[in-house]
């Protein structure tokens, strides 16, 4: 019998480094998998449904939001985005760990509909890094840098209601850490309860 | 500044093995150190005072105890033993992850003390398993080995109140685990809230 994979959400302001941490992850943590988003907007050249996103039409998101069916989702510049549950309990039921890279706010919802997920807040060493960071990356624009400012510190506020938080100091060292957070999360008493009682 | 150490309580039924993952462990975790018990019991010979354990009159002891500066302590046989708070605070300041190896009321006991400390519960894979190994030592009469049993099944059932539960498959896999724990601890929002405010 495989073990049910674990729920792991990954939030972090931008210009933290998720990507960056989560492609180096992923390439040593092959029983963990990217969740992959649901959207309503059209896809872009290049993209393919199930790769980048599930693209569905407007009427069968509302359908799955309404019903339950989306973990968490939200509405940017018009179109929906959202998690499909169905598709992460497939995975986990493979054995597989699902991680969803989402912001704060879905992954508050997140934690409502599964309260075993496992939440994890990736955090810059300090509010100075991330404004250099930003600003090195050389394509915003200051007032577009000033307000990401604005939207990181009231995520970095929400941190204390994750269970983790890892300081982005190196991607070497945020490995390191995401992974012993996985295999700990397996053995938090929260996830073990199986050996006292059936869920 | 060093980061202050974490505390790290290990439990696990008589013969589940916690001597022979630590001694594994404690080879490869340089900055993890297990906590020494104070005594009231005479030294024996080849005990060291500060090795083995801290020997005390029992006087002594009971003025910590009775000061609160013991994290736990019980009778045993008509000897008092228990963990010296700052002791374990010294090694914790100096940035030393303390692992007491305790059983489970003195486990409970320092959960009320340090809300913080990691209390880690070792299990047997099964009650099956745990019994052949008691009988295999050949040490014990089946009736030792009964009433060891029956004190397992107690603690095994306590172990829904600890952090977190490790399943002694094998040593290898457990010292990863144990590793993964005391990382991930490190990690945990209750460790970091020095982030939000401070403790």
């Amino acid at each position: 019998m495989t073990d049910r994979g674990l729920l792991i959400v990954l939030s972090g302001p931008s210009g933290v480094g998720k990507d960056t941490v989560l492609q180096q992850f992923l390439q040593n943590r092959t029983d963990c998998i990217l969740s992959v988003s649901a959207t309503t907007r059209p896809p872009r050249e290049g993209e393919a449904d199930g790769v980048n996103y599930y693209f569905m039409p407007r009427a069968a998101f509302e359908r799955l939001a309404n019903a339950g069916e989306m973990l968490e989702y939200a509405e940017y510049s018009g179109n929906l985005y959202g998690t499909p549950a169905e598709k992460v309990e497939e995975r986990r039921r493979q054995g597989k760990h699902v991680i969803l890279e989402i912001e704060v706010q879905g992954a508050l919802q997140v934690r409502e509909k599964c309260p075993n997920a496992v939440l994890v807040f990736l955090m810059p060493p300090s509010v100075e890094v991330l404004r250099r960071r930003l600003q090195n990356r050389g394509t915003e624009s200051p007032e577009v840098v000033e307000k990401r400012m604005t939207v990181a510190e009231y995520e970095m506020a929400k941190a204390a209601e994750y269970d983790y938080i890892i300081v982005n100091r190196s991607v070497d060292e945020s490995c390191v850490q995401l992974d012993a957070v996985i295999t700990a999360a397996g053995c938090s008493v929260k996830h073990m309860q199986h050996l006292f009682w059936r869920e």
